[in-house]
């Protein structure tokens, strides 16, 4: 383990998000609300961390291994949670715990989009946009993550993409051919937010909850300037434009790209992940419109569809938006949508869950299965695509779901424990770990009334959903700390 | 497809099963309860059944192939489920409804032990000697089933015991070595089922209730002939002797063979999967008591530790015995439990679940994906005991674990659609795959008042749980029909 190493590149990063720090100051002066402070502060506090972590190793630019890259993965996103929790802490118009604070601010950067705040619209506007930037910087995050990252570490949807021997990239260094991918998907990342802010600001929103509200549809994230998430705007439009931005988000940005560069829309259906997903999506708004109709629980064709379709898309893709109170919905349809958020959206893009290829790929491991029952003695691959995908491959992705499912049962237990009812720990694990956000039961609305020890409990679903189960469980192994 | 070889088959035992439907006749004579009837009826509709069917195909003597096998094995549970609803649905004193007549029948011979009935202990003795019989039976056709169809199949916990290229036996026909194992087999079958009839007795019970009790304790059935089930007896020895004979009945019959064969106890402690079922219920029992304790739900300790390991046992090998109102404990315990129930017992012994061994290959190729991670160069394999699996054998476990969380998913979200509230919903999929009998909520005391939709669902789940999933989802694909 290069511990230096990775504290040098900690610090550094540290420095870098203390910089975040600063825009919600801007915003403070702005709208001359007062919570400039809490910010400044903050921003002191964490550049000065950040000087200490990094002055002392400051030398130390030996190449990392594959290794330190798990440790590094963990850490960063542990601290830079820890460090994003300080103006939430420091603001005095917001009193919250720092159990609460936390929680608040590791659901914003791993893009879960749970709260704990009740009477959000009352916060000053600079803690109101911190949060929704809280959220697009961890979209940001995570599609460095996703593209560059988790693929140097053999973990991840994207090895799925590669033609190459699965596991980790051979040279462990960030190659010039990553970072530059990287920066074009941020570039489509910044348009969408810039498209999606546009948009929302024609339909009738502010330009302050617009830009928020486009920061946290882009990540996917389901954080609002209100209590009542999307249903204060009571737009059908704007639903709309959210179901349409929240689908493009949890694609594969690696698709947009090749779209745009290929100047096709072809590559969207063309890929087997984003079509598969099409039509989950589809499947799903079809039968929430049929339930919701059945029940007769509005009182238009129009609104019902309206409804159906970004209830369905806000769940299942891991936003997390509200417009009613859907947990009230017949059970069945809030537990399919909950259901239907493990599986979640594409590889690479900000939606959280198991990831559609996973799935998709699970499903025709089960289908080879069942054929093989049938022919023992016939030769079935399974392919995504034209590519036929190595058994290792296809291992590496049982053993995800299987951790997953772990780490879901272990997790929900704990709730219980904590004396939780089983609506509740189990709507509560599931939305954390697949960083989707509302629950039903008590979590319905927020999560501002469960125990401390749940809502910490929830953080690590949260850390564990996010750096994909096996960047935290490796460290949990002693293979890691041997030698 | 030989339909017509398959039909002579089925015809056959259809015949040797009405045979079954005589001693509880002769208990109606010797209690004179006046149940003989409903018997004599069924007997005479259920041979005659077997005649008509069996009559026209006598002379389709030529080899069944082992696609013939899976509709033959999902036939004949389905047919005898539905031959053995009949004494229940005939008797008078018992006024069911054609579901719950078929809920309870199913029940009985998948040895769930789910129940409909309300006032057991005021039914005629030849109907409560017919539901534990059913179970009994049931147990020894699950033995046949481990031990000879399901390797035939290429299914099941056994092949990973067979040193050979996993698939299904190279020769379809029934060898005399598996036949003359099966026997084998049921002679254990017999003298545990013996053994604990006297112990039981011995204990304080009459020698119907001992017979009875030892019925559905070695099929890990979970019938009684109270309401109160072993809580009727209030006696902690003989919990002690039902904790004791679900243990020998969850594990690996072949084991056991082996054991008496080598006439050395340490052939329990060699077999991996026997090892690992006996921490399991080692670490339940003890977290159960500890929690037990802790929440003072006991007087004294003595009870505290005999309930905790009842409950913990009956629970999680799926036996599904109750002695105390246990699903009103905190809910982190009956939720736990319930979690346990899907590891179940060992492969090849009338216990449910998804099967220790599989459970225990999956936590094997879990570490091994770990290891992996941090070593991607180096070579990991997935051993049971000495032996190095191949590949295939761990992708058709994990191809198992897939189907199970498919099937579980779907019933459940059927359960909710009929106005199921979640934990009902959830516990009564889990209780009835897992083949355990009792859920929680609306289910814990027993499945009378859910909807009739439900019911069917559940039977369903049953059969799903009981044929390990894969021998009926291939009925359902469309390369079995083809050709
Ligand atoms: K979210
Ligand atoms: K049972």
């Amino acid at each position: 383990m290069r511990l230096r190493g990775i504290f040098r590149i900690l610090g550094l990063l540290i420095c870098l998000f203390s910089a975040t720090l600063l825009p919600p100051a801007v915003v403070a002066v702005i709208y001359e609300d007062g919570g400039g402070m809490a910010f400044m502060l903050a921003f002191a506090v964490s550049i000065l961390l950040g000087f200490v972590v990094w002055y002392p190793n400051r030398h130390q630019t030996t190449d990392l291994k594959v290794r330190d890259g798990f440790l590094l993965t963990v850490l960063f996103w542990t601290v830079l949670g820890m460090v994003g929790f300080m103006p939430l802490w420091f603001a005095e118009e917001l009193p919250l715990s720092v159990t609460d604070a936390v929680f608040e601010s590791f659901s914003g950067l791993t893009t879960t989009g749970a709260t704990v705040i009740q009477g959000i619209e009352h916060l000053p506007h600079s803690i109101l946009f911190y949060r929704q930037q809280l959220q697009w910087l961890g979209g940001m995050g995570i599609i460095v993550l996703a593209v560059a990252i988790l693929p140097m570490l053999g973990i991840g949807g994207m090895q799925l993409y590669r033609t190459e021997i699965p596991g980790p990239l051979k040279d462990a260094k960030l190659t010039p051919r990553i970072a530059d991918t990287a920066k074009h998907l941020w570039y489509i990342y910044v348009a969408l937010t810039a498209a999606c802010a546009i948009a929302y600001k024609l339909a009738g929103m502010s330009w302050f909850d617009a830009i928020g509200h486009s920061f946290s549809t882009i990540a996917v994230g389901g954080f609002s300037t209100y209590d009542a998430s999307m249903g204060y705007f009571d737009s059908s439009t704007i639903n709309t434009i959210c179901v349409v931005f929240l689908l493009l988000s949890s694609m594969n940005f690696a698709v947009h790209y090749a779209s745009l560069t290929g100047r096709t829309a072809r590559s969207y259906w063309n890929d087997p992940e984003v079509r598969a997903f099409l039509l989950i999506q589809l499947a799903l708004v079809l039968i929430v419109f049929a339930t919701v109709l059945l029940h007769n629980i509005f009182s238009d064709v129009g609104t019902a569809f309206n409804q159906a379709m970004f209830q369905a898309v806000s769940i299942s893709t891991t936003a997390g938006f509200a417009t009613t109170n859907f947990s009230a919905w017949p059970l069945f349809l809030p537990i399919l949508l909950v259901f239907a958020s493990f599986i979640g959206g594409c590889a690479s893009s900000t939606a959280g869950g198991l990831k559609v290829v996973r799935v998709l790929l699970l499903f025709r491991q089960g289908v080879r299965e069942l054929n093989r029952l049938v022919h023992p003695a016939g030769v079935y691959t399974v392919k995504l695509g034209q590519r036929i995908l190595a058994p290792r491959v296809v291992e590496a992705v049982w053993g995800f779901f299987a951790a997953y499912a772990l780490v879901f049962v272990v997790i929900m237990l704990g709730l219980l424990a904590t004396g939780m009812d089983d609506l509740t720990a189990f709507s509560a694990t599931a939305a954390c770990l697949n960083n989707l956000g509302p629950g039903l039961g008590d979590v319905a609305a927020n999560y501002s009334d469960i125990p401390d020890t749940a809502k910490w409990l929830l953080v690590i679903a949260m850390l564990f959903g996010r750096l994909e189960v096996f960047t935290i469980l490796v460290l949990l192994t002693p293979t890691f700390w041997r030698s």
